[in-house]
């Protein structure tokens, strides 16, 4: 397994899956999410003081591939990179599960600053991120 | 079928199916808050104007009775009547399979209004609830 | 506190909040049954094995009372108990924000079982549960 | 605005926002899958029948870019394209708000099927959609 700067285990509730059995595609957004929310909480980012300083953070694009589908109560581990892609904040985002560690499903999630209204890199959020990801 | 003071018909979506390929109980939850948000819209009533005025209304209990299971692609007749029992707002929302018009769930929702603060019935809400349930 | 039979501590994830910043009230209703669940396997109770022996439970009504709103990222515990009401296995599910422990939903889900498709009590439930809830 | 192949009117509903008040990104997916969905229908492409067949599709990929964020009660109009790429059936998928038309997200689903097991095109979808679809 590749290096991680952020993991987060999990398990799959039977509300999240769908007809066919499997986790609904939609989810794995959700748990993405929560992973990228919980590791900014660590990395002590938070959107509220980022926005009184009128930094707002917005999801520009998301991709996901789909690899092995997790079913009901199956267990994942929800890992996160961070990287630098001109102005943009690039998570990559891999969910395992955790019974083989099979890969479940691949995010690539572009953050983008918006700081007083105007699309920049933004210097508060950079130096966090680079306590945690050394790599960024 | 009864009277019923506002009537809005939906469609079930294959993602608010679950493992069993029926709707998940709590879906139904809110395909009722949506009926409500609507009527209540559509009463002329405005969530951010009763806050302008210090008055905020929550939900204090709701029970629903499940009757028959709503399947993947059901239309179905989501209806409403307002009463109002002490302080209590009382929203009675069946809703109805639209093929044969089973009753697949019976909702009743009780909403409390707090004005300045305080539990109290609400005046202006009331007077906009009457032009739309002549029986409240 | 009372005492419980289960309980699962979980924490808030921000997209089960609204508009107004507190836990979407179906949410609620998502918790309980991913605990009831929880409990139920831990129990030994698994409705793929129930549904050979021609098995179903259904929930027939639930409750909720709304006390106290959870907030993004509130840790709760939410904690279940059964009972028998004639032919209903009556789950009492009370959800606490951690931090504080007040109660912030009191949930009443009434569960039936239709053995060979009549309802009528379920032994072979009955006698699991028994091992998990003593005053059943 | 493009030629569509499909397109559906929707209404955003309350639950789906979340705390900053737009919709939250996962539900632009549910948007889209339901779309599909629709589309499949009235194309007379049956899950089911093709089951039977012994063919699965599956979603492999999906890429969302988001332009402008839907809020509370906005009307959008959900649009879609397929296109042949490999044997990758790539659906294309507008959502504009309808009140100025704006485009407020882009996606792009790619769908594969496994017929007996093994990835290949699936020349029963092919004919049904190139009667809905006559660029495929």
């Amino acid at each position: 397994m590749k290096e991680y700067a952020y993991k987060l285990k999990m398990k799959v509730r039977d509300y999240e899956c769908d007809l066919e059995g499997i986790v609904n595609n939609a989810n794995y957004q959700h748990y993405m999410e929560h992973t990228r929310h919980e590791f900014l909480l660590e990395a002590g980012i938070s959107f509220a003081e980022m926005l009184e300083q009128n930094i707002v953070s917005v999801v520009a694009r998301i991709t996901i591939d789909y690899k092995t589908p997790l079913r009901s109560r199956d267990e994942f581990l929800s890992c996160l990179n961070v990287r630098l892609e001109g102005i943009r904040y690039v998570f990559c985002q891999d969910i395992y599960r955790v019974s083989d560690m099979k890969l479940a499903a691949k995010g690539k999630v572009d953050v983008v600053c918006l700081v007083d209204g105007k699309l920049s890199r933004c210097p508060e959020l950079e130096e966090k991120l680079k306590a945690h990801c050394p790599e960024l």
